[in-house]
Order: structure tokens, then sequence, then C-alpha cells
């Protein structure tokens, strides 16, 4: 079958479609289906159109609850905390926003908590969006543990990562930093497992903690963080503000993000936003002194110019879709 | 000649002595004096009397301004900006500490930026003691370039170290995090360049980007970051706020830690501060499990044990010394 072309307003509109009639607000359903379409924007198929039967499946489930309305309390000036209530986090980030960018300018710097959540889709995006504002933007976000500490078997971590966001002079963001704690994504692992191909060395290790190039054991098992414990340490760091900060469930504690079983997993947020104006007169020119310098060396390539590229050409030839992956959506509408 | 043993206060008397002898104001050499002890405490020698002479010599030639007074501003209500002056980083630390600690617990959090500065030691040592405020550490300082972007061969960023700083219950930190950009720490390869040895595979690339094996030639090209890119990546995150957000000269335009050529590096630091109180009310106890599930399986080591296995044998035996290091810092006394 020959893919499909669709506008990007065309892919929020139907996730909207599919998320109500599973039994969201229109206003949750609007920010996610918000995230849907950056990640197709942005060749970010995995938390694009194939997550919306999932999110779907989620609310029907009770593992979000899509009616949700998020609380907002500032208990100190450069403090914003959002009680997610089990729904989805895009909202609840919503809720928060503007009083997070507002304290943030006014202090200098803030920090908003989300509690009671769930995954938060692709987190350059909320860097980004923090840059758009014109601060300096540093985000984390945990996951059900999927991480052992070095030397142990037992996941205490999730994929754990962080995103930064740099603001640039004219309103859009001049860098944006994403990357999670693992040496893969968890999603190439489950890609294998369920073709039955292997995985490469140095991605997993199986449930006795040895290393394995078994795609089924690995998931039994513990992913490896990059950089070995300095990865698991980067993850640590992601655990103690998402988790800890915000008041999460651990993930060693929380419910997966796949499967309907377990009920909300209750993760967290912890979004940093910085007031580059409040510290130093030369911040944009001492980042574009940066940027240039990578640029500039052949071989190179800037973190998020992959991004970058898929956004120019989706906005120049619109999204490509999976006609299959339509027909179950377009039922989910039904 | 046999190891000769000190007390802690008799290793920050001698510090002390050695930096006034070579021009330094008593209250900034106290500050880094003490830093010299902790070091020596921790097992770190590196950062220890070894320094001593270094710091010295930094002194006479103008690298440091040992007589620099600190001056602090706090342009918004959560942002303490400290300029070192072209001095030593304690100092200035100490010169915005507690303005640091109080906008932390009044705004919930608070970030401190440091620019003319120099490097600060062990950085962890600062994270610890945001900890034993009752808040939450997260501390960045960078360092002359030394590191490349993945795929180039040209150094963009320093070893650019960041550190986690997480309180107990009892006013002392639960855990401590330090750790550098690179796979290993520079001192490792100067070690191993001064004695003949080579590199292990991993650790380095020459000047034509090729690897090597060669500490001679890794020192001309440039050290690789754990973890490929996401470890590019987290040193990237520490140049954005220890040097862009500080307004500090950037890693690759600073002159050099070591050697007397090139005036004061003007580097950064960027510490942040929160307050768990103003964000959750189970910080405390989330801490305690999640460091509980690391400690708890075989073959794991909490991150800082090494330190603290190193402090409790210190406390416990005293420094042992190099007695011709001592000779040396006697000599500067004089």
């Amino acid at each position: 079958m020959t893919e499909r072309t669709m506008t990007l307003a065309a892919v929020e509109q139907i996730s909207i479609r599919a998320l109500v009639a599973a039994g969201t607000r229109e206003e949750n359903a609007a920010a996610v289906a918000r995230s849907t379409m950056l990640a197709e924007r942005d060749g970010i198929r995995s938390h694009g159109l194939l997550y919306v039967p999932i999110y779907a499946e989620h609310v029907r489930c009770g593992k979000v609850d899509g009616m949700a309305h998020p609380v907002v309390s500032q208990p100190r000036a450069g403090a914003v905390v959002v009680d997610a209530a089990t729904g989805f986090a895009h909202p609840a980030i919503d809720a928060g926003w503007d009083r997070f960018v507002t304290a943030a300018r006014e202090n200098g710097v803030a920090a908003m908590t989300v509690f009671n959540s769930y995954n938060c889709g692709v987190l350059g995006h909320h860097a980004e969006r923090i840059a758009e504002a014109g601060l300096l933007g540093l985000c984390t976000t945990h996951a059900p543990a999927s991480i052992a500490p070095p030397g142990g078997r037992r996941p205490v971590i999730g994929t754990n990562p962080f995103a930064l966001g740099v603001p640039g002079a004219d309103g859009s963001a001049v860098l944006v930093l994403d990357q999670s704690a693992s040496v893969v994504a968890k999603s190439e692992i489950l890609l294998r497992s369920r073709g039955g191909l292997p995985i490469e060395p140095g991605w997993a290790i199986d449930a006795d903690g040895a290393p394995t190039l078994d795609a089924a054991a690995a998931l039994k098992g513990s992913m490896l963080p990059a950089g070995g414990h300095k990865g698991f340490g980067v993850g640590l760091l992601v655990e103690i503000l998402a988790s800890c900060l915000s008041g999460a469930a651990l993930s060693k504690d929380a419910s997966p993000f796949s499967g309907t079983a377990g009920g909300p997993p209750r993760t967290g947020q912890c979004f940093i936003a910085f007031d580059p104006s409040a510290f130093s007169g030369v911040f944009p020119q001492q980042v574009a002194s940066l940027v240039d310098a990578i640029a500039a060396q052949e071989g190179t390539r800037l973190p998020g110019a992959r991004r970058q590229a898929a956004r120019l050409r989706t906005e120049r030839e619109g999204v490509r879709v999976d006609p299959a992956l339509m027909e179950r959506i377009e039922a989910l509408c039904a």
C-alpha cells in the first residue's frame, strides 16, 4: 500500500477526534494532539500518530484520566507545582505554563514540577517552547525503570531524558538538545523484539546481569546507560529532579507506559527556566560563537539538526502517513 | 623517603601561608585553603596539596589576582551574580553564598553565576555544601577547551563537570554526584604523558581526529566524551550554564588552567539550588527509597562512595603527604 500525505493541521484534528472519542476533554485532547503534530512535523514517528491509539487505549483503561483537571499552585515566587491528577502531562504543563514563564522573568529563574503525571511526548519540544519565550530551558522527565545501576541487575531509573532549549536573538530556539540516559531508545529494542531481530552489543544486559544480544531477554533485563556510570549519573540527576523533587512516583515504583496494566504511572516532570538577561548581557553573542565553533567543523552536526531537516521537509511536503495506521485511528474516531 | 602524616588543620594552615606568601589576601587564601583541605580529606590528591604550588605560581604570574575583591549583585530575586574580578573562584563563591542560599529558600529556586573566575577545585564540595544547607544543589563549572564535537577535531568545550548534592533529613548530604564530560580526567592523560606511558583506547583522538594511544598526541588533539555524542551533550549543557549564562569566556577562548601563559582564564560557574520543601512534602522519603534501591544491589556502588571511604580513613589516620611536595610548599612559605 502506498503512503498517504496529510497536512499538519489534519494530523492535529484527527488526533483530537480520536482522543475525545476515547473519553478525553476537548482541552486536554487539544494539548496532546498538538504534541502529536509537532512530533510528526519533526519526523519523530514514535511520538507521533503511532502513539494516538496508545493514548486512546490508556484513556479507556484508566491509565490516564482524560477528563482530569490539573491543579496549579505556586508555593514560592519561583516554584510552580502542578498536580496532573493522573491525566495527560500536556494539559498539566499548559496549565502551569504562564505562571512558570512569568516567574522565570520576574525572579531570573523558576522551576515547574508536575506530579501524578504521564509521559510528556518529545521532551525537546517543551525546552524549545521555553526558548521561544526568550528563556533558557532545562527540562527533565522520568519513566518506568529500565536501567540498572552499574554493577547491578535490577532497573532503578528510566531512560530519563533531559532537554535543553537555548533562545536565539529572534524569538526562536538556536539550539535544542534532547537526549535520554540509555545507549538506545527503548522503542528500538521493542521493535527488534517484535521483529525477532538481535540487538547490538553494549545496548543491554539480561535479568542475570549478563550482556545479551537477545531483544526479548534485554526487555526482561536492563538497558545500559550511555557512557557507563556517567550515563547512569545523568539519569540519576533527572530522577532526582523529575521524580524526587516533583513528588512523583519513583521510576522503580511507576506502572509501565505500555500496556494497560497497573493503573496511572504517576510519573513527573521538572522544567527549569532562566532569563539570560538577569545574569549577563552577552548571552546571545556567546551562544552564537559556541554554535559557530561546532557547526564550522567538517563532519560535525549540531544537536537537533536531524529534527530541523525533517521539519523543513514536512513543511514543504506534508506528513507521510501509513494508511493502515490511519485506518485504525479513523476507526477510533467513529 | 617515607610519607609524612598531617592533620587536616595543618593542611589548611600551610596552604594559607603559601598562598599569602605568594601575594594573596588572607580572606581569599583561607577560602582556597579550605578547598585544599577538603580535597585531601576526601582523597582527591589532584586538587589537594599538589595544587598549592600551582595556585602560588598563578598568583605570582598574574593568572589569578590574589588581592581581588569579588563583586556581588542580585539583579532579580532568584539571580545572584558574582564578578570574581580575575581572582580565585572560592572567595567569589563565598561572597555570593549567603544571598544565594537565602534566595533559594525564599523563591524555591535560585541560581548563582560567577564570571571572570578560575577553576573552583572539587565541584562536588560546592554541591555538598548546598545540600548541607538543606537544599538540592546542581553545580556546573567549565574549563579551557579539550573536547571536540563528535565528528570534529578542534576542542570546543572543556571537561565541564556537573555535580549534584542531595540533602538528607539530618543536615548532611545523602548523595553527592560529581562527574566530568570526558571518559577520563585530563590529569590522567598528563600523568601518562610525563611518564611516557600509552593511554587506553577510547580516551582521546589526535589533532587529525584519528584515535590515538599516544598521550602526547592526545594532549595536542582532543579528549573523547563519555558516551559519545550524549557525553558531548552533557558537556554542552554545562558550557551553556557555566559559560554562556554566567557571561564567562567560552571554553574555546579561555587561557589554560596549567602553565603561566595567557593571563586570567576568565572562566565561570553556575550553581542552582532548590528548596525541596517548596515543591513536595515527600522528598526525603523518596531520596531514601531511591538510594536504598541502588545500595541494596550487590556489585553496585553509590556515587561518591569512594570519597566517603577516603574521608573516614583520613579522619581516623590523618593526611598522608609526600615529603618532597611538603618541602616545596614550605619553601613557598618562606
